[in-house]
């Protein structure tokens, strides 16, 4: 069995390179760690080019039964591992995934609930907002301009595999909110304006887009033109603000159907 | 005007160690980093034992105007600033917060909304909560047995000031549970099971314990078994569960009257 022992290999530079955004870019893959995701996965029929191994890892006999794949497996030391993981301990199973291209493509049958994330930043928070969207039964999630990459670690780690169970668009928001309105599916901004509508307040829906915004600025005032409504959470306590992650989830448990 | 300017001097040294829990608890201090925390200090009336701050942060003509206390002010180096921070771009005003024993203390009257924390570990779910508690209007937040350090500075910064706000206590959380079934108050676990009660079904109260449990095992079986009600959040989709402080702001907005 061959091992790649050193950091410094060739193939293990352009494997650390996937935690940029251009090294995603130019290699149009990007990077999965540890056996939960890699198992999602290969359960979701992913395009896997590659299995990145240490031979001792724990998981390495639930692998060999699991794998229903033909994606080549490349041994790699625990080094190794080290050097490509964010993770201080990682489990030494990784895979690398080809993106998919298609994202940028509006769905012709626009039905369910969406989440447009607009110019959202900080990399936990998008991640546990897929998380969320998945767990709420979202049909899929838009990653409007401005919006954090979805493929880096951070969020990778967060998302915890949902994104192998939505459809995850990059759309300018503009075009995807007109889009939902002219289909009569209507769109909720979120503001924190005490004169916007208190978010239970109107009612369920199957079929709905919802934006949250910026961690620091909010929504764009351009895109809550555009909306049917604009909510808000009642703040009771003295905090000045919910965390957006917190805010998404509780407005999409309260407002799908 | 006297400036530390080494971050090898005796006295960086010692603030250096309030990142560490050890460091808090021998020198029974925390450290707040930025103007936002130390304003919400200066409001609260917090036991400020010193101000650190770096003659050309911005925020120095705000601080001046604005501090009505008689705590020291110490003049500091941009370079120790960044020393002491664990932020990469520090706005170069800190205060050194004494630590307040009463912590530990039952209060006598247990009305109001309390939240739990079994275990829990993350220090940015933990911050996320109890500002989430704040915003939700809850009256205070049970630190149970191994749930993190309250005075980490990523439990700090996540919280943006609610520990101002709320009541912070330290408990055992039997304890805890069985005062407030004693006083009538209810008492709800949480739990990742289709049997517990669905979360939206069982009304709003104005006076109840809700206790969020560790990121990986849940609330412990032995509180599960004292509370009135477990209750869970129905997973639609595909994802394996939520994440504590998503799932945590949703059960505190659907069940706090």
């Amino acid at each position: 069995m061959e091992i790649i022992q050193s950091p410094q290999n060739k193939q293990v530079k352009e494997w650390k390179k996937l935690s940029s955004k251009k090294g995603r870019l130019n290699q149009k893959q990007y990077i999965l760690d540890g056996w939960h995701l890699v198992k999602e996965a290969i359960q979701a029929n992913e395009s896997i080019k590659r299995f990145l191994i240490v031979p001792d890892s724990r998981y390495i006999d639930e692998f060999n039964e699991f794998n229903s794949t033909k994606a080549e497996v490349t041994y790699i030391s625990s080094e190794v591992a080290h050097a490509i993981s964010e993770t201080p301990s990682p489990q030494g199973i990784f895979a690398i995934i080809m993106i998919d291209d298609s994202r940028n493509v509006l769905p012709s049958d626009l039905t369910g609930a969406w989440l447009l994330l607009d110019s959202v930043q900080d990399p936990g928070n998008i991640g546990t907002m897929i998380r969320t969207a998945d767990a709420a039964g979202f049909r899929g999630v838009v990653f409007g301009d401005g919006t954090g990459d979805l493929y880096q670690p951070k969020v990778v780690r967060s998302m915890q595999g949902s994104q192998f169970h939505l459809e995850l668009l990059q759309s300018d928001l503009t075009t995807f909110i007109v889009e939902l309105e002219k289909n009569d599916i209507p769109t909720f901004g979120t503001e924190l304006n005490k004169d916007a509508k208190s978010y239970n307040e109107i009612g369920k829906y199957s079929d709905f887009g919802l934006i949250m915004g910026n961690e620091g600025n909010g929504v764009q005032a351009k895109h809550l033109k555009l909306t049917k409504h604009n909510l808000y959470i009642p703040i009771i306590g003295q905090a000045e603000s919910l965390n957006v992650a917190v805010a998404a989830g509780i407005l999409m448990y309260t407002l799908k159907k």
